[in-house]
């Protein structure tokens, strides 16, 4: 009997490579050869038993291990049901054998209070998620993508890829979807004063994969200044290749020195918006300090619970007029968009820098190990 | 030589009844003979010596003492000055001896950047605010509302008050323009889920004058239900009269309780709004704890430095997707259409109920004592 | 064998009562006996072979008669499948015979780029309208609500109506959904300048109910003056009655003196918003007229194709700063927000005052004939 | 005495060379001697006689001849009064002899509803605008650009140029704050649905120089797909150059190969979002028939009453959902942004290219009709 290789995370901290049965596929389903994985902030979390995850779980539950990780997907379809090349795919085009896919790995119930009333952004209440939430404990067990095969149900949003984008760039689709937090921006926007205007000066803090990616829709999106702050060099050095004007190494200087630096560069007012990407709970506080009255604070890197930040009413969001916006999650809606946008930007944004390391899922741990380094980018698992 | 009198808090603690000349009027200005104002949060404040007030005050200084307090005026013009009668009033109509006016605390620069590219807000740089920034100590002295006489400056913003309204009503004008939260939530309405919809649930949390006005308000616009949480059972009263229809006695309840009651209120999902306006640090996090996700935190309570509150990035933030709003000042444009919807419900809902407590100058500690107690509500001083 | 009665539009200006074989119900189907269906514009367009109506349609298409009119629809469950218990209803809560339900009349595809893009509002490429675009040839043909059961199939939109609220009020959900314009336009809404703000002055072209409709819903969010237009004086006075508070007679003014009017109730700047019920062409330019330059106008009156009206892009676009929003379709998430609406303003708003006149199925022609005289409101058809 | 030259609009179809006296310089205003002066479509509608002109105007008045022209100005500070120095510039910087300004043509009373209520765009009712609605009959003269040296009074919206841009880049200033419509399209953002989304299809009706700058600032803010429509290949020649993905000429197919093809390119859909910058009412239509349900119209072309065009409130408005926006004016919050971004993108993007053509004072007439040849862009006035 055939067999499938994937890389499970069996408990806190242990990393085992097992094989799984060849699963039978369903007709509204379908199963993906994976080209590519990526491994994201989520996946360390869940390595180091930070299980606490709502972003992708229910309010109060745990992730439930042993897991297949792998949410940022890439593959080609290698065997697909007769509804499913009908049904799957986002947009209703029809899929095939062989067809180039990314796949969003969060599954929505449809019928909760937030299915029905919120559009785009999955704050299901029965959300699933491949990679993070679904245990690989049930059969047909694929459902997550450090794995030589994927198993992809009916209810998932499936996108075709451009045939000009290849895996090594599509497989960053997903982080990418997730800075529409810059068009959410757009909501709030008023002539001049909020939101994300053109021209806003924009700092993210944190330069790891999804910090870089922010770096690159801000000036997509016609940012002015652009200011990124990192512990690493290297990353510093990718920041400012892919667009930030200005970079801060938080080594080299003291949080007043930032604070100081960043009123410095904004005629004494601080930033426009501010991108936390770093996931530690004491940064919230030093960003708000670099915000300028009723600017945009987008708190995103926190997706474990990590601890707490100690806040002042008064100064930090009432006198600060602040707009403080969550975001848990990304929007399925985004994922059409964003390969339309890669495709446009594909000769002039570097892109394929961005992964800096493959890994064969056989070496996932020290895949995940080096992710966790400063000296790396994007990593990815190639099967 | 004439001499008008005043409540003037000269240090922490101590408020004395003083004499000032009577002013000579400028052309470009008038005085105001005041006929009510009301105390606030911030007076309480002053008078404990809580002098770091970044609301109506440059970032870092602190309140100049001495002060005459009063900054919710209704008064009618005394004498004014040629220029002014033209100039003076907020949309052009012309001004005289005998005119009821209310005046817009606030005096904003109209020349730095937030005066620039911010409407209807003074987020003003050297923003100054009568009965609250201006020390008495400079002629011609009269800069707040407790007081026989004030001044008012060419630079301000003063609003005919129509006939019907009596000065016990008028007063009022100030606090309900503070309501302008929720005509802000519109900018974030999206259909359905964000914002303020209508139909939907808020949250209250203290009721004192300003979250009686936020009641009403919200009430107005066409909330759903209201729950407001006190620990006075006086002022959960006149919540329930004034249009509340859950309320929740902090001091017969827990924290835990408190979260378990609005939650089964809501479907177990949380409120749709929450406005604080208590001014304790620590119930920002348990309004936050009874938000759903995705709702809409407006922070308006904590006036003055107050402390902080712990809040966790990953819980209150990134999972809740909240928005946080933090509301410092009023928009002065507020004061036109404010002054129109009183008339509007003029005979509807009971205004003159709010104003529970008056006082003369002379006992002008006695009312900001009354004012602390919970068994009152707005207390105004009337010279 | 049992048969079911229904009235059909058989082809332009004929009505028939026809009798359908009761059908027998699917797992995921529920078969509702009617309480009681109302007479909308739409009907009467059909009626009158007026057959080209996109909102309801696939752009190209006529409506396919013959027809079981009857899209706003109140019953209560007669039959319901064992899948259909737990899945149909809207919010998920479980239906069982004796159920009271209202049925949103649209059925959307999901799959479309509008489905996927657009919350809330159906703007689906494939839509269904039950009573405006079903044919009642196909099994099991009951398809619309003048008629003794209606066929609700597991696709649709179902909502459970509190049972306070009778047949006849709850007859009036679609309408008053279709009123959710004025949330809409807080999505365009500027602190002070645009969109829907509290206090706004807002016209109602057209006081039929839909126009009713909308008065109900601008008072209870909180507008300012509401002026109403009609050419019947009995609907008129149906308007004051339900919160306009100034009403102008087209029978009784020339265009010129209601524009003249209209500009000095409001400063001679013209009103803040106006929304478009009549259903003619001119009216759409005078409206523009009476609008404040940075005004909002909705057009929601002329649902099928009734001819064109000739338009200054100069004068009615540019130099008016205009807004102009066109409203087709009503979003399906209304339905549960409006039903929690007229629960709390049950016994404060005469929502029974609306429906004006009450028809048997066999009656039907008489009752189409009825509603489009000026001296009704609502009419509805009984089965 | 000194004399200074100015080409005047004396009568419609007449542009006389006057000479006037050298003014002497109050202490609140300034003199700039004039480098550069662009050439707008108000400028040849002035020429043509066609004099009603709301943006520039109060209501029902026409264009007082005679008229410096000249409103998109560059110069440098001639002479400055002490004042002056201190508060003209916009941002309050300090101005002296030299240093290179760009001036906002419109100049607002401040004291208006519109001044009062509405942020950015001078919607004033008292509205005066350099070269467009100030006579030159009344000393001191020089109020248009097309002159040696324009006065420019205390009231006026000053700025300061970087000093890396040139005059002829500079001189772009004006036309490229138009372009703010697209910001303002961010405030009817909703997330994959409404306004304009990064990845959006733009349309650009007319590809003159407002049309080439939309479209530059179109592919600033992330735009996708940009199609561009004229009837000159070589200003489409520049479109594409610029940024434009797909131009149509308009000479070389019919209204239904252009919509056809524009459906084709945008599956079946139509564009997001659509600018009129050509200033003929029938394109309108056009337009709205190329854009998708929900799609945003933007009528920027028709500055001067230029007749009517027939709409279908049904097909046009109502079942399309459209979002027309009427843009009057441009926001004097755009130029300090504005001049930002073109430095920003002052190597990238090759602005000089758009200036194609340069006159002296004694050629304007000949420069007013080379600017109304197909065969130029940006028409400028070197005194």
């Amino acid at each position: 009997m055939r067999k499938v290789k994937a890389a499970v995370i069996t408990k806190p901290g242990e990393i085992k490579i097992q094989e799984f049965p060849y699963p039978s596929v369903k007709e509204s389903d379908m199963l993906v050869k994976m080209e590519m994985s990526g491994i994201c902030g989520t996946d360390k979390h869940t390595y180091k038993g930070e299980l606490r995850q709502y972003a992708g779980t229910a309010a109060e539950e745990d992730i439930p291990l042993p897991i297949i990780p792998g949410h940022e997907d890439v593959g080609v379809v290698a065997e697909i049901g007769k509804q499913a090349k009908k049904n799957l795919e986002f947009y209703g085009r029809e899929l095939k054998e062989g067809d180039r896919v990314v796949i969003c790995p969060d599954i929505i119930c449809g019928r909760c209070w937030y299915c029905r009333h919120i559009a785009a952004y999955p704050w299901c209440e029965n959300i699933k998620t491949y990679g993070v939430t679904i245990s690989c404990k049930t059969p047909p067990h694929l459902f997550g993508g450090w794995a030589e095969y994927m198993y992809v149900t009916s209810d998932t949003f499936v996108f075709k890829v451009p045939p000009e984008i290849p895996p090594r760039i599509a497989v960053l689709t997903e982080p990418l979807v997730v800075t529409y937090h810059f068009d959410k921006a757009k909501e709030f926007y008023s002539l001049g004063g909020e939101g994300f205007g053109t021209g806003d000066t924009v700092l993210i803090q944190g330069t790891g994969p999804l910090g870089l990616c922010h770096i690159i829709k801000a000036r997509i999106m016609g940012a002015g200044q652009i200011i990124a702050i990192d512990k690493s060099e290297y990353r510093l050095k990718l920041a400012r290749d892919f667009g930030a004007d200005i970079t801060i190494n938080v080594e080299k200087t003291t949080e007043k020195e930032r604070i100081e630096k960043v009123k410095a560069l904004t005629d004494a007012r601080g930033v426009d918006l501010v991108v936390e990407c770093v996931g530690i709970p004491e940064v919230v506080r030093e960003g708000i300090e670099m915000l300028r009255k009723g600017g945009m604070y987008f708190e995103v890197g926190n997706y474990v619970e990590t601890g707490t930040v100690s806040l002042s009413p008064h100064r930090h969001m009432l006198a600060k007029s602040i707009r403080l916006i969550g975001m848990t999650n990304h929007p399925y809606t985004g994922y059409g968009p964003t390969l339309k946008l890669i495709e446009r930007y594909l000769h002039t944004i570097p892109f394929e820098r961005i992964v800096t390391h493959q890994y064969k899922i056989e070496d996932a741990e020290d895949a995940i190990l080096k992710s966790m380094q400063a000296e790396s980018m994007k990593v990815v698992i190639v099967p």
